[in-house]
């Protein structure tokens, strides 16, 4: 497929809809196969781009794709779970929405509809310090607004804190599990787990 | 370094501990940074190695490799993990020993020494089916010995499956935060999270 790009109708190189091409092959190959696996190549044919697109738009090559690629998927998939969070009647009913939304995109994609970085963030935790930084921020982002929703509904600081790290340690810890045993099992009974928590924490928080 | 391996003072091809130092350095190199970022060159180099015993040993070359590699670095993990149950006076007290392990096991090693098979079984879990059954055998194999300890110590067996599938999720989960944050902190908080979870379900199971 390569060589014939040069006469698709690709918009012009550099263009916006170009770059936000690249980004969402990008989004879908490291989700799927990881960063390492995923070649130059492979990215151009799915985003129907060519190689001077690439680096026009990320002059850094594929560090600097993947960089913005971690920050895009993560920041897509906390505002899916924002958006779950805030439609929900309660905390705990948020909760329960955002692991059974999980199981059921896993089920619904053959197990491949999972963290969009958790992949990469293991990939490169030793061997590549921006992209580690870049998965890392995600994460910190995705704790924050946990720890921000948690402490409006009641909840003390460092509870807030605690619960939230359990929270997101559960997702990321069954998106594992639930894709290499290609079963949402281990997606739903965290699901049940972190809502058991977030009632208790909850009742902490009343007792007071 | 690679062109001087002909004339090192290595085993003959095919000997065990040539197979041995092949499987040890996949365990170090697949933890460290994955599947696909590991070359057979540097499997070779790190293990000492020439290219004729690494395909004398495993014919069907990188992944029968990396199949026995998940399995091996699987089983040793769980043997560490079964003496630290073992060497503990109560479910409870050894359910933190495994985290604290965990714990202090990434601060010494500048967050590298994480769960042997995470990386791997995120890689190929959508895409290479042979050993995306490996990661998930080695799971499957983890959760059994939980759950037999976790009925021993008195829990029904649909307490004891539950409980054993949110410790690994939470075990796992928690590698993928501390790595990427280059901090411990979601490795104790799961363990904290792991340690009640195991007293409140023997509190159920004692009550009953």
């Amino acid at each position: 497929m390569a060589p014939s790009k040069g006469t698709t109708g690709e918009a012009p190189a550099g263009t916006a809809a170009t770059r936000d091409r690249l980004v969402a092959a990008g989004v879908e190959l490291f989700r799927r196969q990881g960063l390492a696996a995923t070649g130059i190549k492979q990215i151009l044919e799915v985003a129907d781009a060519r190689f001077s697109s690439l680096y026009h738009a990320f002059p850094g090559g594929k560090d600097e794709l993947a960089a913005v690629v971690v920050r895009t998927a993560g920041a897509a998939y906390q505002q899916h779970v924002e958006a779950a969070w805030d439609g929900a009647r309660n905390p705990v009913a948020a909760t329960r929405a955002i692991f059974e939304g999980a199981a059921a995109a896993l089920e619904a994609s053959g197990y491949a509809d999972a963290c969009p970085i958790a992949t990469v963030a293991l990939e490169v935790a030793s061997t590549n310090e921006p992209l580690r930084l870049a998965t890392a921020e995600v994460f910190e982002a995705w704790l924050a607004a946990a720890r921000s929703r948690l402490a409006a509904a009641g909840l003390r600081r460092a509870d807030a804190r605690k619960l939230s790290l359990g929270i997101v340690t559960l997702l990321e810890g069954a998106f594992v599990l639930s894709r290499a045993s290609r079963s949402a099992e281990a997606m739903r009974c965290a699901g049940e787990t972190a809502a058991a928590l977030v009632t208790a924490a909850l009742g902490r928080s009343t007792r007071r």
